[in-house]
This record gives C-alpha cells, structure tokens and sequence, in this order.
C-alpha cells in the first residue's frame, strides 16, 4: 500500500457575490475532484484549531503530524534548509528580500521584482561578508527565486529572537533588529551590522548602477524577517517507517518536507507560481510512488492568486489542479493506493491573506468508506463522513490505511 | 436513571469487496441495532485519537472516562487483577502463555491450546517457586482459560519496564528478558529465573511426560510478555458516585472494569468466544440494572471472528449481538434507561489486527434527541447527530443524562 497527499496551498476560500454566493472551489469546473469526492471520504480540517490562521510552515508541519504550535521555531531556519543551505543546531537564519532603499525608508519591498539572474549576481557580492564587530559569527547566504534569499549565522551565543529589519510595508523606514531576550542582544547587534554592510556593498555594485540608468529600481538593500532555529522533531520516515518523498518548489515548504526526513523529486516546469506544471508534478508522483511509500504534493498557485487576489487566476489555477487530479485518477493504481487531498489554509479572495477557516479534505482508496458526498468544496465537505479534523490528524488517517501506526496497548 | 454500555469488541470493520463494498455491520442483518439507531443519537467515535490504533485494555479505559495514553502502565496488571488476583501497588504483573519450547525455540505460543484442566495442574506445580537469587521476591500465578496465565511478582524494587521473553511468533528462540531501564536490572534477572526455573518444572512434569505419548505438544515452559503496574485512577463509582457493575469474560477487560471500581456479574455460558451465550448477558444486564446505576457488558466474539480474518463468523457473531439488542430494546425500561452500544476499536477482517478507524456509536433513552440516522454501521454513523467523539466523552454523555457530572464553575 501506498499514500500520497497533495495539499493545494490556499486553496480554500469564501463565499463570493460575484460568484452567486459560490467559493471558487464551487464555482470552477472541478468534474475530477467530485469524482474523487463521490469515491472517497470527506471532511473538515482546522489546521491548528477553529478560527486560528496558520502560516504555510505551521501547516505543514501540522499535517505531517507534528504538534506545530509546540515545535515551530520560526521561518528563517526552515526558509535555508529548503534552500538546500545546511543548518546547524545553534544557527539562526532569516528569510531575506532584496529591497529598494532610498534614504533609510524601504520604497520596494522586493526591488521591482528582481529577476533571478541579477539578483543571483548580487548574491555572489554578499557571499563574504565579514563582520567586524563579530567576527566569531559567519554569515551564510543564498539566492533562491527572484528577490528571495535565505541567510544563515553561525557562530556562537546566537538567538531567533531578535526583531525583523523588514518594515512589512512599502513606504516605511527600514526597522533596526531588536533584541526580544536579554540572550539577543549579540544577534541584534549581528543583524544590524550585516544590514549596513550589504546596504555599502550593494550600494556601489555595478549592477544597481545599471539598473538606475535602464530606469530600474535598484536592490541596494537586504530585508530580513522570521529569525528561527531548526525544530528538533522525529523525522516521519522514523515514526512512520516509511521511505517518502515531496515535489515542491517554495522554499519554505521544502523545508518543512526536508525536516521530515522527505526526499527531494525535482520536476521540470515546477514553478511554484500559477504557471507551473501541474501536469508534470502529477507525472513525478505516479513514478515516486513507484519507489516511496509515501509521497507529498505541494502545488502553491492558488495561494498566489488569492494574496492579489485575482479570483480568475484563482478560478483557473484550480482548475488546472482539477485536471492534474483527473491525471492522477487516471494513472494511480487505486487498488494500492491511498490519496488524500486538502489545502493548508484558506486565503479568500476577500482578504489576500490566510484566515482560520476550515480546509475540506478528501481521501480515496481501497479501504475508505465513501460516505455520499457528491463534490469537493468548502461547503460539501460540512456534511463529509470524516467529520471535522485537526491539521495533525490528516497524516495519521493515512498511515492507518498503511498500517504503519503502533497499537497503543495490548 | 440508569445506563449501560455495551462494548463489541472489534466489531467495526471497513468496506469489503465480497459484500459489494459494505461492511460487516452493513452486511448483517441487525433489525435491532437499526431500531436502535432510529430511536436514539448516532456518531463516531476515536477511541484514542483519529487513526491511532488501541489495544482492547487502553480503550476501554478510555471508554470509562480515563485519559487512557497517560495512565496506561502495561497490560501484566490488568491481566492479573482480571484475574482476580489481588495486585498491589509495587508489584509488577505479565501476562503468560504456556507454550511449546524446543531446545531454546519457541515451537508452539500455545501448547497446542492446552485444555483448561491440563493447564490448571500444570500451573499448581508452578505455584511454590523461589528464586534463589532474588529470595525477597515473591512469584504469585494464577492459570485462567486455557493456555492463559497472569503472574505476579512481589517484592522491593520491581519495575515493569523490562523485555517480553515472549518471541511474538513460533518458531523464533525463547527471548531473554532485558531491562529497558536502569532500575529495571532486578526484575529482567526475576523474570529470567523464574522462566528457567518453570523450564525445569515443567519439563520434569508428569503431565508432559503423558502428552509426549498421546502425541499432543508438550506445555513445557511459560513465555512473559507485557510486564505492567496497575494504574493509580480514581473509581468510575467515586467520580460518578454511582453503583456500577460489569459483565464480561476476558480477564483483561475484566482487570480494567476492577480498576474502575465496578463489581464483576458472573454469567452462565459466557465465554468470551464467539460461542458465547449473549442472550444470558443480556438477561444479567436487565438484572444487574434493578440494582447498579450503571452496567457494562463487553461481548468479545466479534473481535476473534476479526483475528482469524473469519468474515462468516464475523457477521453471526454481529447477528448474535443484534439478537441480543433485540432482547433489550424488549426488556430494558427506556422510559428510565439510557442504553450505548459502541466498539472499542475497528478490527478490519481484511487487516486481522486492531487499526485506528473511528467506531459507531448510538445512545437511546428517554432524553436522547433521535438524529434520523437509521442503522448502526461505520457509515450510516458518520452522519450521526453526535458528530465525531473521542472514547473517554461516551461515559461522559451517559452520566449526563444521569445527572451525575458536577457543575463545573458556579
């Protein structure tokens, strides 16, 4: 037997009056998600309880099973380990923005959008930092996706809780990191020094230079937010005996897949933005679980669309995941196979951000018991047989069918 | 007001292709149990948690209310206890088979399901041992049905934290029991000698001496597993302040219903097979509930059916239950009753062992609000009007309605 779970990042949604009154889910054209809902068995999830909004990372954590509000210690860690950067216990890394600065205020959160390229190049200018007030502290860094970077200090005495330099808006001034403990005043004083050297460094690069002249905003500023150290839990392949593997492409997510002992699967055309290749994500997974027992799907486009808040790129993103689905009913053996579909949180379209209302969950395979719901959505899933369930739960349903839970007792 | 609860053992099961995707429950025919289920309120229930598969002992602790994954400390004690021996605090109980060895290996788990009588003679040439290397310990054993015994060691510095020697499987060698913690050196070298010390009895036993030459397999050593303390909870009786009674065979169950404080109802004819006399129970239910307020009957067959992955004898036992039901639903006063019947955990006949998938559960009784469902099956539950349950709220919702729960707060 074998298990996969896709998770459809923000998917869930409200209620919409240019929609009648339908969420997107209910609104698309979804024929192969009620197809698997009809089969299958479906439900209700909270996350991490009724109302509470969770970050993409808590979720995820949650649904591998792990308590999240116990164990999460902030973004930054996971951020570097889905960067495939190496974290070492002690370390405390940061998510980081390439950023347009003008005169102490932050005028671009993400210079202009950065393209990948350049801002790669200006990675490479960053790489040797050397603090001078600290130099027992080494600084890490790396580029990922176009103004994203992950970077790490290593050195002795540090502490995730200093405050974020990222002002979280436009037009503000760049923050000075605080300390938050009396044992972060040595982070505090290392965040702030790395900030003013990358701000010279980038400052006079050759490149911001060209950027001015072609009209360009320049990233002449690093941003950082989420100050975290890696969680110390039990990889899923151990508590589970299971071999697994995860496609996903957001860094974040990555992280959380690779602190759950997940092996990575590279998929050409996987973006992690709307345009990616849902059908090709689909293609890796049939094969993982050729070789894995168990295999998690990130698909992030829905997501995206909902913090513009574009509800066609919603409507259509949904979709595409749809036909990925049909894909997969396709080509899954179903005899041997457990599939679990659901998403990490809702970002309605109304708000552009996470909320804490319930995700619908699906499972289909050999053993479930269908319980009559007739389509997959927000609101169909209310009456799914599963009841309502807690982020952590959604795991365990499927290494049950797996048998791969210990008896508690005799 | 009074209530009982009736407890299949095992009884949920999951959709089975031979009887065109139902389930046993579905299967059967249960008049009863449906009648039941229209009269009163319907749901599923976790015994410990969604997907976390208990053991029959840790979920009838819960089932009375026992936060069950903290307060389990081994099955050994329970076993005792339902066996009526008596199990004080520090001493360190197993539960323990007769079997079959061969030069170290473990041939037969069962001595070829040595009859009770044969059993019984063996088990009194066991009852004087003394260790010699531990003399201040104290070995109490009692034989109960067939090749089934619980002993008891008494003595300083016990601790139930040592190995079974109790392979798991024929075949394999005899295992040595280890400590699993530093002060558990003493009891592993107990355990240890005694099972050389009732090698040497047994193997030097007349009894065995004759089974060699009428060919049966011979009983000729005790294999441990499962080394435990009792638990130290309050009564169900004190914490309800009720008069509470149980019905049921199986020693272990009958150890966590004595720890709960309720008083044991002996019933002809009750076995705890599948053969057993469920009409009798029935009848010492109706009785026990002119004198307890409240009464538990486990009936245990269905759960055996399950084991031996016998789906035939599995939907006769659910029959002989529902016939059973039929007779209370005749003889029970509902105007002053409030009656449960749950399972205390699914064993899947396709699985043969004890999984995590939720169980039914109804309540009818005078104040119960009927919720529409109309039958009692893992499905038609799911759409039951008390939702989705963890085990140890049951007793809670029974003792409700017998307004025997404080008012907490002002």
């Amino acid at each position: 037997m074998k298990a996969a779970l896709i998770v459809c990042d923000g998917m869930a949604d409200r209620p919409i009056r240019r929609l009648g009154g339908k969420t997107p889910l209910e609104a698309a054209s979804t024929p192969n998600l009620d197809e698997a809902a009809r089969r299958g068995a479906t439900g209700i999830v909270d996350i991490l309880a009724p109302g509470i909004p969770p970050g993409s990372d808590v979720a995820h954590l949650a649904l591998f099973g792990y308590d999240a509000l116990k164990v999460y210690r902030g973004r930054g860690a996971l951020e570097a380990l889905g960067a495939d950067m190496e974290v070492k216990p002690g370390d405390v890394a940061f998510r980081g923005n390439f950023a347009t600065l003008n005169d102490g205020l932050v005028v671009d959160r993400r210079a202009g959008r950065i393209d990948s390229a350049s801002a790669r190049r200006l990675a490479e200018a960053l790489q040797n930092i050397k603090l001078e007030k600290h130099p027992d502290v080494e600084v890490l860094l790396r580029h990922t996706t176009e103004h994203r970077l992950a970077v790490v200090f290593r050195g002795p005495r540090l502490s995730p809780h200093v405050s974020d330099t990222d002002p979280g808006k436009a037009g503000l001034p760049l923050a000075e990191a605080k300390p938050l403990t009396v044992a972060a005043s040595k982070t505090a004083e290392v965040v702030n020094e790395f900030t003013r050297l990358a701000l010279k460094i980038l400052g006079e690069h050759p490149l911001n230079e060209e950027r001015k002249r072609r009209g360009l905003l320049e990233a002449n500023g690093v941003i950082l937010r989420g100050g975290g150290v890696l969680p110390e839990v039990e990889p899923l392949t151990a508590r589970f005996n299971v071999k697994a593997a995860f496609i996903a492409v957001t860094s974040l997510i990555r992280g959380v897949c690779k602190l759950a002992g997940m092996k990575p699967i590279k998929v050409e055309g996987a973006t992690g933005t709307t345009k990616t290749n849902v059908k090709a994500k689909a293609e890796s997974l049939v094969k993982a679980l050729e070789t894995y027992d168990f295999c998690f799907l990130h698909v992030k486009g829905a997501d995206n669309a909902s913090h513009d808040q574009n509800l066609e790129e919603k409507m259509a993103m949904i979709e595409r995941i749809d036909g990925m689905v049909g894909y997969l009913l396709d080509r899954l053996n179903l005899e041997e196979t457990y599939l679990a579909i659901t998403a990490d949180h809702a970002t309605p379209i109304s708000v552009g951000n996470h909320t804490g209302d319930p995700v619908p969950l699906l499972i289909l395979g050999p053993e479930v018991l269908a319980d009559g719901v007739e389509a997959f959505s927000e609101r169909a899933c209310m009456r799914g047989g599963l009841g309502r369930l807690r982020g952590k739960d959604v795991i365990h349903l499927l290494m049950n069918y797996l048998g791969r839970l210990k008896k508690f007792g005799a």
